[in-house]
């Protein structure tokens, strides 16, 4: 084989960053991968937009069958994102013997073992660098660079949205719905961000690094997940006051056979180094049996970094096809039918530490009330905050918990907000203050 | 092939963590490389300490040639380090088809081409992961994850001993001698620790960096290299009260064909992600041109966390032996035989801005006459900071300069060394406040 041929589905923003460096880079690539990578093909729908690349020599068109049907074409890029017609896309480009690489987040999320499945069939490829934490190469990181050790747990900042919106609640003291704002408008955040804030964004990514870290396949609805909606600016305020951060975080753990996967917000201390990830910034922290800690931060998306993740899947599929290798491991990175078993730890069975805030009514007996309550569920509290009223309406009284069950402490948050008492929902916030020790 | 036969050169500290893992997770090391991976050989030449491991059914031996001679083994593992007798163990042993894996830093940093030729001549693989950074997959990250990206910068504290000792004088406000003695006393640095503080070790490093992100193979001498031994707890409290930390940084630049390459304590804003990278931790900061920053932070040293590096390399090896495949790439990830040509700057032309102080006699006229030195030089002054004199002894002056030549600074910095009003040698330390700026 002397080049190879790729046809790219999707011509927006990802997709044009890796037409501008399969185009501008064309010698390095064929210096990285040993075989020049030629964009042949492009399938996108709205042609007519300029997107200042000169797309010179290569054969555009409205339909992917063109790319499909191309027998010259060895590698497909899926870039339009969604399940349909990314997903028949795929399969139909693997079934044709067609390697594939996608970003697709949401779509391996859902139907990974499918692709994974139709990769195997069909003896081809399937890259999806770009579908996590973009310019990150943590799948690579995964797969190989981790590939001897145990990962006992994995902890991610891999919504850059969410991210922002909290990075700027704390240090520009901002409220959420401001903070939204300023998201939106510096393109951050879609005009509808509810995939984004209310965690499934980073739900879909957990579902693949759990796939990555412990061969196993979790459906998005296994796992728990809890947006950033009701943070306010007064919880970042009280956590900063207490030596800790809020950062939507995907979490999983593999405690001796039993799995946690969850998202959720999370107060962690100010000296993590997962605390100082600040803007749009993605990070990974994971815990490896022999390594120990090690974080991988970098930019989760953008047009340039989650361009250059799938420029690294074509050079690795490249590397290959110049010496006539399919398939030199299976996309995860484990051999074998057998999944490593494991239990998914119900979130009711839980224990962490809370950060827990109620919104009262000033009177005397308010506090000895909750407590009350909260010890009736075997709730111990650590420690309390209550700062006098500064203005009209509910007093705050801040309370941070010992470790205690979920369920103990859903039930007793049930009881505390039927308090006339209480004045609004309470909050509480899941504290990780020992990420390093399991 | 049914299984993976590797021999051990070396029972050390990271000998005996391999051996460690790969008989503890035989079963997990065979899901990961689809092939089992099973420890023939060790030759160790104290045979008599005991390890804590049980080495039922390895053959021991004082002597390498048994492993080398042994037409079974594929892989040779060499973990004593130094240049002889690794080096020529590592040749033979490729002369002999074997592949081999290393995590010789200083020996890759000297003799790198040669055993990359002598990989390339017997079609053998030559694995060195764990010789940069011990558990941070950074060869791996740059040869594939950031495959597709051109590196313009990369920025690493990648010697644990001297980033312990500055994180001991920083955090505890030690003094550069006790911060050693305690280094040296929790292990994490040598009886002779001149490799480390000197930062030759650093530069050995820097050497391979530069090779897997720009394919350039520099000399170990090539690299300047200043160690932090001349680094006072004075220096790190006016550097933290200007808002910077001072690390010992390996820092490689490819500013439009012009590659730097060097080793010094560097003056680096507090809030950048390697300021808060403490204790014996190491990091690695890469701008990629489409990636923009990335930060690897993990263990750079250590039983485990290298010896889960060196198993990184026995399942990739192992998953090309799986398929029958040789040499999947050349070892730095780069084709051809054109090396890309890149001039490196000399010393002199480098312009950075400086923090320095002057130990000076507390008398009028002193700071003007300092000024006036560096004014002749062409050297403007951002700031001044002098405080009262505490104690008998020199007061200091210190300034921050704007940008200025290196060749200039030095040539001033000599003529006021010169004055007999200033009571010792000043010190000055390079600043980079603008690491993603390129």
């Amino acid at each position: 084989m002397d080049v190879v041929q790729v046809g790219l589905v999707g011509l927006g923003t990802v997709g044009t960053g890796v037409a501008k460096i399969l185009i501008e880079q064309a010698a390095w690539l064929e210096r990285r991968a040993g075989i020049p990578i030629r964009l042949k093909r492009i399938a996108e729908l709205d042609l007519d937009r300029d997107r200042g690349i000169r797309l010179h020599g290569i054969a555009l068109s409205r339909d992917a069958k063109d790319i499909l049907e191309d027998p010259d074409i060895q590698i497909t890029v899926e870039l339009i994102g969604g399940i349909e017609p990314a997903r028949t896309i795929l399969l139909e480009a693997m079934a044709r013997k067609k390697h594939v690489v996608t970003a697709n987040k949401a779509l391996l999320a859902s139907n990974g073992p499918e692709l994974f499945e139709a990769s195997s069939d069909a003896d081809v490829e399937i890259g999806f660098e770009a579908s996590v934490a973009g310019g990150i190469p943590i799948v690579r990181c995964l797969r190989e660079g981790l590939a001897g050790d145990r990962i006992l747990s994995l902890t991610g900042i891999i919504n850059g949205t969410s991210n922002y919106i909290l990075s700027t609640m704390t240090d520009q003291r901002r409220s959420f719905s401001e903070s939204l704002k300023q998201a939106q408008s510096l393109g951050y955040a879609e005009a509808d961000p509810r995939l984004d804030i209310e965690g499934h964004d980073t739900a879909h990514k957990l579902v693949i690094l759990v796939a990555l870290a412990y061969g196993i396949h979790l459906k998005p609805q296994e796992v728990f997940t809890e947006g950033i909606r009701e943070i306010t600016e007064m919880d970042i305020a009280y956590a900063g006051e207490l030596g800790y951060r809020i950062k939507l975080l995907a979490i999983a753990k593999n405690v001796r056979g039993i799995l946690e996967a969850r998202v959720h917000p999370t107060i962690i201390p100010a000296h993590h180094p997962l605390a100082s990830v600040g803007q749009a910034f993605n990070a990974i922290y994971v815990n490896g049996e022999s390594v120990g800690p090690v974080m991988f931060y970098g930019k989760g998306a953008g047009m340039m970094p989650t361009a250059g993740a799938v420029t690294s899947d074509l050079i690795d599929i490249g590397r290959n096809l110049r010496l006539g290798i399919r398939r030199r491991m299976p996309p995860l990175g484990f051999y074998g039918d057998i999944i490593e078993k494991a239990a998914i730890k119900p979130m009711e069975a839980l224990c962490t530490k809370h950060y827990i805030r109620f919104p009262v009514v000033d009177r005397p007996g308010v506090l000895s009330k909750i407590s009350g309550v909260l010890g009736n569920h075997g709730i111990s509290i650590h420690s309390v905050i209550q700062h006098g009223r500064q203005n009209a309406g509910p007093v705050h009284i801040i309370m941070l918990t010992h470790e205690a069950r979920e369920a103990s402490l859903q039930q007793a948050m049930a009881e505390i907000n039927r308090m006339e008492e209480v004045l609004g929902k309470s909050l509480f916030i899941r504290i990780e203050d020992a990420l390093d020790d399991l």
